[in-house]
């Protein structure tokens, strides 16, 4: 099996391919950076130190001896992409390459534009590869549960779900609501894969995924493998926002009332769930779309959970609700339909949270010291109002 | 009243500035000339031959005396859009800057991709400007009735529609379903802009256009003020097509079978209609939608109402059924509400379409000559399988 993961130098782009890597496949990263820099950009870094890509591929050589190639390469350039992927003929492509912070894009006029431009461009640009190259391929693409917002329906894992509307009935897209330029730019790359299935049988895994914390997979054994951590108000998701806070004697900042529910799942189980199905592909000319997460939340839990772990490891945290920077529903009805996981063996998590959080904050401690320097880069300063 | 129209140099961008000179307002145009260029690249030209735009400028000071302002610009350039709405300090912004061909948008990854950046990367700039300038400037965007494709259900004049699914009950975005990536790009714009409205309170009428047919409006009435009329397959809307084989003799190209239905209107209502709504914005912080167009015909219906009009003028022509490069339903059920037009006093077309297009092969019979030359750009090439 040969996949393209674009965006391999990413979070969990480096993670699966390190998971696809021990599974004995042939990987192809493309990665234009972006991340690194705009992490930058933002005033922060990774909370573990990562190495640089060159170091990386030696790293994977070393401990793997694993059939692993790079390409520093930017995915909104068509014909850079048209290259590597007639060069290398995977048979599936997982698309990570998007700006995939909503309060990046919410920083300005140009982050707005940025994030439409790079995520919409790049999911074109691969439809069309794909249609002129080998309308075969799979592609994986990473979508987000925000799509969605908080409907008061139950989300569907389909593209298309049956409406009444003003007493007349149709097969409509399952609608979406989403809640930052970020969220938004996924739910027209979800339109536009539609559109392109539909029309010229495209194969798509379009994936609907929950925040993920961890800093640990199975593969992940040594520190040359570690993974991007990121914990500052732009790039960090949740959890693992708290496990640094919590690292840094920090009160964990919990948004709003913390009423707010989501789907989360770990590191571990996102590369597996993706190692599956890039495995168990849709029929040629599917739609596919899977709900990713093993649990739901919400924010209090999560903050208690966080409590928890840390006082086995003999710290006191407190959570602090400051004033939600973001614009959505507190207390919400929320009932993502969860069927494709657990029919690929993915019925629940296959490590404890409080465990995985444990772990977090045990690999975190170890550099608290250079976390030290980035406690002011924590605290959310971009408003949605 | 000060307008900005953006796109001021195309179709409707032209004609709707003269109908807001001739009622006295001040217009700011904005445009990249993009269209002139982009017909040129497709081997066409505009049927009726038209100004540049100095000469426009000019011909606006001569005839009408008007207060006028031609600025050439690219309202992806957020500086530049950002200055110039800064200066003009308008009461109202139309914007008409966007890739308006789904045949254009359909030739290739580059020219999907451009239709995509284009025409979301102005919209976002739009709505970033006018939030950081002055949340009361009305947006009037343009948007097209192709953006639901041809559902089941009665299409409303709003942004959310209740909706039963799997039953439970919720406010959702009006179901959309486009058929090129144009016309999915207006839908993505739509999206945008409901979550600014909703985000930002801006004031938003989101304007669900027909094909719009026609080479005069009461203002054009000398040659110096034709707007371009394009007819070739990527550029010509459907009746002006017609009209322009007619002229030249060549059978009528009707897609398929030609049971598909629009809803049309002419060049005159259309500028008119849009005139009103700019006088007659929502409140402030609303978001009107507007289905606008006077009547629905069927292509074949359209293939009739042209031969007889061309026999008036003495021309035979007859209708060919050829092979529907696009991918849409030939019949199917279709019924848009129409309620925003009509409480603006526009209840019916101001003039019957057969005069109407009696009108445009009139007009286009003094231009035979020229149009000889583009014979061959008529027939579709670019198709979407």
């Amino acid at each position: 099996m040969r996949v393209i993961v674009l965006g391999g130098d990413g979070y969990l782009g480096w993670a699966l391919t390190l998971r696809l890597i021990a599974r004995g496949y042939e990987v192809v990263a493309v990665d234009n950076l972006y991340t690194r820099r705009a992490v930058e950009e933002c005033g922060s870094t990774s909370a573990l130190p990562i190495l640089n890509t060159v170091e990386r591929a030696k790293a994977i050589k070393e401990i793997f001896d694993g059939n692993y190639k790079f390409y520093m390469a930017d995915v909104t350039d068509y014909h850079e992409l048209y290259k590597i992927i007639e060069e290398s003929k995977p048979d599936a492509i997982v698309h990570f390459a998007e700006q995939r912070s909503a309060p990046y894009s919410m920083r300005s006029a140009r982050h707005a534009a940025y994030t439409m431009y790079n995520n919409i461009v790049s999911t074109i640009n691969l439809i069309y590869a794909v249609k002129e190259i080998d309308k075969n391929i799979h592609i994986v693409k990473m979508g987000t549960l925000g799509e969605y917002g908080t409907p008061n329906f139950d989300i569907p894992e389909s593209a298309f779900v049956d409406a009444h509307i003003n007493d007349k009935k149709d097969s409509i897209i399952v609608p979406k609501f989403a809640n930052s330029w970020y969220h938004w730019s996924k739910v027209h790359d979800t339109n536009n894969l539609i559109f392109a299935n539909k029309l010229w049988g495209i194969t798509v895994t379009d994936i609907m995924q929950g925040p993920v914390y961890g800093s640990r997979t199975k593969d992940i054994r040594d520190e040359r493998l570690f993974t991007r951590l990121d914990f500052d108000e732009t790039w960090g998701t949740v959890l693992n926002r708290f496990c640094v806070e919590a690292v840094l004697g920090l009160p964990l900042t919990v948004y709003g009332r913390g009423g707010q529910t989501r789907g989360f799942l770990s590191l571990e189980d996102s590369v597996e769930a993706l190692a599956r199905l890039i495995e168990h592909p849709p029929e040629t000319g599917g739609y596919r779309v899977v709900n990713q997460f093993t649990q739901a939340y919400s924010i209090n839990e999560l903050a208690k959970i966080v409590s928890n772990a840390a006082a086995k490891l003999g710290i006191e945290v407190k959570a602090d609700h400051i004033e939600n920077p973001r614009v959505e529903k507190e207390e919400h009805y929320y009932n993502p339909e969860r069927k494709v996981l657990p029919s690929l063996g993915l019925s629940k998590p296959s490590v404890d949270i409080e465990d995985a959080v444990y772990e977090i904050i045990r690999d975190l401690s170890n550099y608290k010291e250079r976390l030290e320097a980035y406690k002011e880069v924590i605290m959310p300063k971009v408003r949605w109002r």
